[in-house]
């Protein structure tokens, strides 16, 4: 573990004054993120500027010493946990938005800003960044960026990489960088802006992001298709995705998500899942009030095939609450389960989703615990749930295991460990089993590039 | 200039017999592309399997011998042109389309596949790859790829970085990696594929590619709008971008382009393009019949403003070919007007479209050199063609004046280089004036981790 030579924090001191927290309780309010996974640094820095982070990190690099940048630690994966101590940099005071070009349907942020106020103030210019975690309201740009958050939206609109033109970083030599251009076009060099995003604070610190925003379509419409069983459910998301009119979100759940959502729906004194229901689709649609009708019209025939037991649409806010309710209530319901869950955000050919939910629920089977997989269909990125007791010895092993095979079961049908959540601790040792050698051994050199004394984020996203 | 050394030639005519070509005039084939440059390689290789590409690579890593990436040779930069000697590795025997995925909006093919052959086998499944650069019929993916082509239908799909999920590729060390995977979101490590896109054959040679694809709209319908002056339209080509129905096609002339094309039209017997004319927009809207007649009536709507002088609507194929006749006539219309032709696709951002036409107007004027603007107005990405007499020394050397001055000017209004056409040799010096030095010098030190040697495509993108 990394301690803080006291040359150092005498000249972090005179750098950051008052931004400069050595005391335990104030590093404790860092120490963690959504991972449940806990590592107190020995120093935080709440920077205000590039040229101060630029000074953090040559003077953490004169020392060997790690530095983790955090958004607000929203992450789930162990990213922004400093576990090889040292500095967390904390960017809650960059949080300028400095300027919105509507004409050019972008935005130049600092990375602090809160993706939620980023939204709000955008909504104003009839703009909208397209990225939407289910964190959004309390998570950063910069920490959406570093993880290439996503989010329902994506399978219309893309994930965070898709969604970013520009980026002005401090890589681990603590050299200012700048990447891409503030133009929706560019084939000038080598891409480095969308090598950072998701790289997890790996390979250097973004100080400024300009972000390529989307029209805010006015109206939005919602469709709830339940089928028999995965497999009809899985065909209705192919159809959906064949045909012109790309859904704005097209959610799933599986049998056991609906159930769990039925009856936590009747336990409070509503719901309308009837019984049959194997599989549950929320397909939205976004556009103008005239030529929203007609998109709808489309994704129902779409949505219309083989096993469709009941299908129903929302016009109005109220009814689009009904038809979501179920969505919604799926988390609370979960929570019944056991008091443990792991969260894993595998990612397979949308082709393949049918294997997935059959795979999935036969390791259920074998391993005696509640996996439940739902999520964004159209991407084929499913949230893989495993209910266990973090108290039970031998629920966790179980737990552990089963997840393990989860991502060799995503690997085999020919997807990936993860579709929006990252790597950071929590799937770094399966890494190998995703990415081969030699593509490995090239990620670890491209770090070395950037980061040349590994003091960024060390023990994250690439394994030991 | 380097030189194959006999055991080099004896080792890769065993690995590829006939496909291994020495003759002089059979390796002129391979000596230009479509940059007006020249230099004959001492070889050709055609190889048919990545593990030939793999061997080969390696064998002139052996030798430090140059290794040049070609498709079909259609780029403008020179990037395909073995300045340096030594090998050229064309692509056009790996031209297989592996596997068509209507369900997973994906396609594998070889990198030697035409743009156009792959767009006939995806239109029979109702699909397409939005990458559409004017060579499309003849230009390979793998080219397209190399050099980020793009197109007019870049503003609603993005250019061909934006519609890659995966590539295999062997590196100038030899080594076969795999980067990304066959699904539309992903968050596992470093973001190779888009790094490899527009690294014009640097970085490695790409062997197999998993494209992302999109629904073939079963419809289009255009608007031609004429407007008084450059910035009238640019106001609408501001509109146009901010409301939510985003066109499928956004094209921009100047009026010069507007007089040359309303000249040549007239003087082959047609035309409808009245004298008042100073900027001209192609808006196209693609879709369903049903949502068309409402999409372009929100097109027509942002088209619709100050300036605005005349605006026709084409309802069939005939109608439509009509009003993209003027786009069309400019080609021959510049030929017209001198024999050498520079064409160079600088990218602004949207707002600033207005005054990157008047000072490429005004450096026209300093220069004494007919200089017209066009091209893909919704993304800022703008054909500057500067037109002169090659076999006159002093035209020549104000045209390459000029044109580093057109640089300059892109560059101060906040865009970059290019949007498609790339870097190559080309654009090679003005790089330092695009990209700060410590980015720059990054983009070298990424160089020598994928071509540790620095033997693929030497002297191209990277100034020395």
């Amino acid at each position: 573990m990394a301690a803080i030579p006291q040359a150092l924090d005498r000249e972090l001191r005179a750098l950051l004054g008052d931004a400069w927290l050595r005391d335990e309780s104030d590093c404790l309010a860092y120490a963690y993120d959504n991972s449940r996974k806990l590592a107190v640094p020995d120093a935080v820095a709440l920077p205000t500027t590039r040229e101060q982070v630029q000074a953090l990190v040559r003077a953490c690099r004169a020392h060997a010493l790690p530095l983790v940048a955090r958004g607000r630690g929203t992450n789930t994966t162990g990213a922004t946990v400093p576990v090889a101590g040292g500095v967390v940099a904390s960017f809650e005071r960059m949080d300028a938005i400095m300027d919105i070009r509507p004409g050019d349907r972008c935005a130049v942020v600092e990375p602090g800003v809160l993706n939620g106020d980023l939204q709000r103030a955008l909504a104003a210019h009839g703009l909208f960044w397209p990225p939407d975690p289910t964190s959004a309201d309390f998570s950063s740009i910069g920490g959406n960026l570093a993880c290439n958050a996503g989010g329902p939206r994506a399978v219309k609109y893309g994930a965070s990489r898709d969604n970013v033109l520009a980026l002005t970083a401090v890589t681990g030599a603590g050299e200012l960088i700048h990447c891409g251009s503030a133009t929706t076009k560019g084939a000038t060099g080598y891409d480095l802006q969308r090598l950072l995003v998701g790289s997890e604070g790996t390979l250097a610190l973004i100080v400024e992001a300009t972000l390529k925003l989307a029209p805010l379509p006015p109206a939005r419409r919602v469709l709830r298709a339940l089928y028999r069983d995965v497999a009809s459910a899985a065909a209705a998301v192919a159809r959906l995705m064949a045909q012109p009119v790309t859904p704005s979100m097209l959610e799933f759940m599986d049998g056991d998500c609906v159930r769990l959502a039925r009856g936590h729906m009747q336990a409070n004194g509503g719901g309308d899942l009837p019984a049959d229901a194997g599989a549950l689709l929320l397909v939205e649609a976004d556009g103008d009030p005239d030529t929203l009708p007609h998109a709808i019209r489309a994704l129902r025939q779409a949505a219309t095939g083989e096993g469709l037991v009941a299908l129903d649409e929302a016009v109005d806010d109220g009814e689009r609450a009904r038809l979501w309710a179920a969505r919604k209530a799926l988390s609370p319901a979960l929570r019944t389960l056991a008091p443990g869950k792991i969260n894993e955000d595998v990612v397979v050919p949308v082709s393949r989703i049918p294997e997935l939910v059959a795979g999935v629920q036969a390791l259920a089977r074998e391993y005696a615990l509640p996996i439940v997989t739902f999520g964004h269909a159209g991407n084929g990125n499913l949230h893989v749930n495993l209910l266990f007791d973090p108290a039970d010895a031998g629920q966790s092993r179980r737990a552990s295991a089963a997840m393990a095979r989860v991502f060799a079961l995503a690997l085999s049908l020919g997807g990936t460990l993860s579709g929006e959540h990252g790597i950071g601790l929590a799937k770094r040792d399966s890494m190998p089993r995703a990415i081969t050698a030699p593509t490995l051994d090239l990620m670890r050199q491209l770090k070395s590039v950037f980061d040349p004394d590994g003091i960024l984020n060390p023990g994250k996203l690439l394994p030991p």
